[in-house]
C-alpha cells in the first residue's frame, strides 16, 4: 500500500466527520486501487494516437466527506502522470467532479482537499462538488474520461412496493430479503434494482466519451440465492434488534412492518445481466472480491460501531433519534450472542466492474 | 424586472443565510442582468459560424450561498434559449461553476439550487460548487465561454503592508484609506489591487476559450481622489466607531492600529489600465454606474445591519465576537447622528466591465 494511501486511511480512522468511511471500506477502497489504476493506464494506451487531451474529466459518484475520495483521486493523479509520462504524452489537468447527494456535506468534503493539495503541487487538478442524485443526468454529454463508485450502485432511489393488492406490508418483521420473506419480496427488490441499475448506466452512458472508463464497486453477493446469511447479514441483525424492540413496547410494530430499506445487494450476474442489457458498455473486468475486515473486527463492539455508523441515518430516520442508543445497544447484545454461538463474518463480499463506454 | 428575479430577491430577503446578500446587492444584481444577457447574446452571435456548442460553461465567482447566483443562472439560461433559437442554433448544455473560497457555505447553497429546479424543467443545466480562491487558478484550460463575479473583484488577496521601515503602523486609528491616512497607505492599497486585479486577470485568461465573456461588477468610486466620502464612507463609520470603543477600554488600540481591510475601491481609471497591461482582454464595455439603495436605506437602523451584514466575519475576526453588539449598537448611534447632520448615501457607485477574450 501506498504511503499516501495510509496516511488518508489514518486521517479517516475514527472520525465521526466523515459518514460514510468505516474502516472497512477504506479497506475496500485501497485493495481496489490497481484497478482505478489499471482502467487509467488502459485508457491513455487505446488513445494514444489520438490528439493528446488537454483535460481528463473523473467523477467520484456517491463520494460522501472523504477520506476515500481522496485515496481515489491521489491514484487518479498518480497513475495519469504514470501513464502519460511512460507515452511520452503531455500530462493533461484532470478535473474531478466529487459527487453525492444534496444533502452530503460539501463544506467539510472541501477542506478535506488540503491533503491532496499538500501532495500534489505540481501536477495540475481542479476539484468541484456535483450535488445530485446518480439515477439521474449529472454532467454534460460527452465529457467525462472515467468515472468510478465505491459502495454507491448498491442504494436503490427508493423502496420498492411491499404491500400486497390489499395494501398490507409484505414482508412484516423483516426490513430486507430475508429467509422467511414470500417470493414476492425478492422480486419486487430484484426489479427495482434492474430499474435503478439500468438507469444509472442510461445517464452516464451520454456523459462519456467514447472509450471512457467506469469503475464500480458495490456489495455482492457470491450465491445465486439473496436469502443466505452472507448478503443479508446487517439488516437480519437489525430487524432482530427492532422486533426485541418491538415485544418491548419501544417501538410500534407497524413502524417496523412498513420499513424496509432502500437497499440490494446483486450477484454478479444480475449485475451483468443489466449491463448487457442497457448496452453501451463492454465489459472489461467483473469479479467477486472478498475482502477480510481486519483485526478490530473480531470485537462485537467494534461491530456494532461500524453497523451503526453505516444504518443509523436511515433507521434514525424511520424509528426516531430518541431510540438510537437502546437499538444499537442491543445490536451489541446480539453481535457478542452470535459470536459465541458460530464465530462472524470475518469479510465482505464486493462486486468489482471495469466498463468501457462502446464506440458510437 | 422579472418574475424570477424578484422570486429570488424576495427569498433572500432577510434571511441571515445569504450573508452577503444585503437588499442592495440585489438591486446591483438585478440592474446588471441586462449586461448578462448581453455578453451572452453577443458570444452566440460572434460564434454562429462555428460548429455548435456542445456545453457552455459558465463561472460564477464569488458566488456566495445564494441568491444572487440563482439570478446570474436565470438569466444565463434564458439569454442562451433566447440567442440559439433567434440563430436556429441547437441549445447547448449549460454547465455552472459556482465558485467561493473553501470556508463558504455550500451546503446551504447546493439546497437551494431547488429554486432553479422548479422553473428551468426543460432545459438542461448542471451546477457544480468550485471552492478555492479567484487569485489562483480554478478551471482547465481554454474550458470557460462566460465568467462572471458580482461584488468579488475588490476584495484584496491580502492586506496591503501599512508599517513603516520601523515597522510600526502607517495608518493609525483608521482601517482604510482615509483623508487623515499619509500617502503611503493610497499607494500601498492601489498597489495591492493592482497586483491582485492583474493575477485574477493572467489566471481566467488561460482559461477562458477565444471569444468568451467575462462580466466583472464591483465597488468602484467616480472621483480619482480615494479619500472622498462616497469611496470610504463604510470604513470611516467603522474605524469611528471602532476609535470610540478604544477610548472606552473596550478594544485594545494595537488592535486597531494594526488593522486595516483586505478590500480597495477602485476607480474607472486604475481598473482599466490593469486589463490594459494584462493584455489578454478588450474591453467591450465599461461604464461606473450609481444604484440607488432603495427605500430602507432610509432608516439607521436598516444601513446599520446591512453594514453588520457585509463586514462583522473580518471584523470580529479581529476584536472578538464578544465585542460585536457593542460595537454595531455605536454604528446605529453615529449612523442616526450623521443623518440629522447631512442625509445620506442614498446610492452606492459600482463599475461594471465586459471583456472579451482576445483570440491567441
Amino acid at each position: 500500500m501506498e504511503v499516501k494511501e495510509i496516511l488518508f486511511m489514518n486521517k479517516g480512522d475514527g472520525e465521526n466527520s466523515y459518514v460514510k468511511s468505516s474502516g472497512y471500506m477504506q479497506k475496500v477502497a485501497a485493495a481496489t486501487q490497481p484497478m482505478v489504476s489499471g482502467a487509467v493506464q488502459s485508457f491513455f494506451r487505446e488513445n494514444c494516437s489520438n490528439p493528446p487531451l488537454e483535460v481528463l474529466n473523473v467523477a467520484d459518484l456517491g463520494c460522501s466527506s472523504g477520506p476515500n475520495t481522496f485515496t481515489v483521486m491521489s491514484t487518479v493523479i498518480e497513475s495519469t502522470v504514470k501513464s502519460c509520462s511512460e507515452l511520452g504524452r503531455e500530462i493533461p489537468e484532470i478535473q474531478f467532479y466529487l459527487n453525492d447527494l444534496v444533502g452530503n456535506d460539501f463544506n467539510t468534503l472541501f477542506k478535506g482537499l488540503t491533503v491532496i493539495e499538500e501532495i500534489f503541487k505540481n501536477v495540475p487538478w481542479f476539484a468541484m462538488g456535483a450535488p445530485g442524485s446518480f439515477h439521474g443526468r449529472l454532467f454534460p454529454r460527452n465529457s467525462m474520461h472515467l468515472v468510478h463508485s465505491l459502495y454507491g450502485v448498491h442504494w436503490l432511489s427508493k423502496v420498492p412496493k411491499l404491500t400486497n393488492e390489499g395494501g398490507l406490508p409484505l414482508n412484516k418483521g423483516k426490513i430486507y430479503i430475508s429467509k422467511t420473506s414470500p417470493p414476492g419480496v425478492r422480486e419486487a427488490y430484484l426489479s427495482q434494482f434492474q430499474e435503478d441499475f439500468l438507469l444509472f448506466l442510461k445517464c452516464r452512458s451520454p456523459e462519456m466519451v467514447p472509450d471512457g472508463r467506469m469503475v464500480l464497486i458495490f456489495h455482492g453477493r457470491k450465491s445465486a440465492d439473496p436469502t443466505l446469511r452472507e448478503s443479508c447479514y446487517t439488516w437480519e441483525i437489525l430487524a432482530e434488534t427492532i422486533s426485541y424492540l418491538v415485544s418491548q413496547g419501544v417501538i410500534n410494530e407497524e413502524k417496523l412492518d412498513s420499513f424496509n430499506v432502500p437497499y440490494y445487494i446483486p450477484s454478479q450476474e444480475e449485475a451483468q445481466d443489466i449491463v448487457d442489457k442497457e448496452g453501451s458498455f463492454t465489459i472489461e473486468f467483473i469479479d467477486t472480491i472478498v475482502v477480510e475486515r481486519g483485526s478490530t473486527w473480531s470485537r462485537p463492539e467494534a461491530r456494532a460501531r461500524s453497523l451503526r455508523a453505516f444504518t443509523e441515518p436511515m433507521i434514525s430516520h424511520q424509528f426516531g433519534e430518541e431510540v438510537m442508543d437502546k437499538l444499537y445497544g442491543k445490536v451489541t447484545d446480539i453481535l457478542v450472542l452470535e459470536d459465541s454461538k458460530q464465530g462472524n463474518e470475518s469479510s465482505g463480499v464486493s462486486i468489482v466492474l471495469e466498463l468501457k463506454k462502446k464506440k458510437i
